[in-house]
């Protein structure tokens, strides 16, 4: 019944976001699929729980965001259609709200400098109307933070990788080059080992790394990676 | 298809994480909700896109979730049956590789020292084998950062927020209400208007607010805001 699909010539496509309080049965996914389906909103994420506590506990809560390409009311009456389910409120989706995400993943110290600078660059574009947030996971160990970099292509809205270390190489080295094939481009700071050599730029200081990282994935900013590939800063 | 429940007495549950390669074509997503049925997996998240580069460019790209009760190898071999389905490869799940997570909403240079404390102590408790990450949007103006409170409930594996900032009050205090009605604990620091007025905790110095949120979510921390709720420091 879902349809996974973008119709990237059509430019005229918004993100409709919605809660639905649902009867915890059989088939409610299922018949919110078929709904999407024959309207053409493609599903892009769904997220499912049952209601613990409050007055949805019992109920099954689920997030829903898909593209769609017309007036939100429409999905919305469709969705209210269905048997079982309980209310279904719109809000705006974690694209409006949280926007495109830094991720930072290293040693403590390093990744709060990083997030320091990202955060107070972020916080500039932010109130120009952009939506820049800036994500961070302290680790350690070669394999623990090569398995964190190969998961961020999977992270939702993630734009750019900042890996803020002082030895980092093997496995997170091969980790690097699978983001970058996902079209994710990675800052590294200058430090020891092989996964520098990957990076699409490598920053001495963790601040700017950081205010770089921001300004790259920025709308507004005229900084492009891409034109200083491979260099050193 | 779907069935969404959690089975809370059985504890020998373990999330089941998979990215699916499969055909563009209509029903995929039900089928896959129809064996993680049969087999009473209880899907968590859903996140699908068309790949738009690589060796997968073209096919539909499906990462799930699932609770599953049992030996993960049995849910991954019968997706594989499934008509369409190209490739299926099996991974740590993001609660495994990036944890609980403390979400920041504020001014930027207050957002970045919040993050600085989090970042650090978080470091400590990671390295002593917990998953917790750190992130955070620096934001301006009530009815934006009301709605950024609002939806962080909606946010995977949120574990507790800080707002961090001089001035909150209005529709923020309505929003962090919510938040806790939702099970999420709210620290603020010391500032203008009411908000700290309905925070868990209100701390002064923005470093100490970052450890204190990463100590109360930490399972290895012996803090607890619940023991020193509404109390200033």
């Amino acid at each position: 019944m879902f349809r996974i699909f973008r119709k990237r010539i059509v430019t005229m496509t918004a993100n409709c976001a919605v809660t639905i309080i649902a009867e915890n049965k059989t088939g409610i996914l299922r018949d919110i699929g078929a709904v999407c389906a024959e309207i053409d909103a493609n599903i892009i994420t769904t997220q499912q729980e049952i209601s613990a506590e409050g007055k949805d506990a019992g109920y099954a809560k689920i997030n829903l965001e898909a593209e769609f390409f017309g007036d939100a009311s429409l999905l919305i009456s469709r969705l209210r259609e269905i048997n079982g389910i309980i209310s279904v409120e719109h809000h705006s989706s974690a694209a409006e709200i949280f926007g495109k995400r830094v991720i930072v993943i290293g040693g403590g110290a390093q990744v709060a400098q990083v997030a320091l600078g990202a955060v107070n660059e972020a916080d500039r574009h932010n109130i120009r109307g952009e939506r820049i947030s800036v994500d961070t996971i302290p680790l350690v160990g070669e394999e623990t933070i090569a398995r964190a970099v190969e998961a961020v292509p999977r992270l939702p809205r993630a734009a750019i990788l900042v890996l803020a270390g002082s030895l980092m190489g093997g496995k997170i080295t091969d980790a690097i080059r699978y983001v970058q094939s996902r079209g994710i481009p990675v800052v590294c700071l200058k430090m020891v080992g092989s996964a520098s050599s990957a990076a699409d730029l490598v920053v001495t200081d963790p601040i700017q790394a950081g205010i770089m990282a921001v300004m790259h994935i920025s709308t507004i900013g005229v900084f492009d990676i891409s034109r200083v590939r491979g260099k050193e800063f």
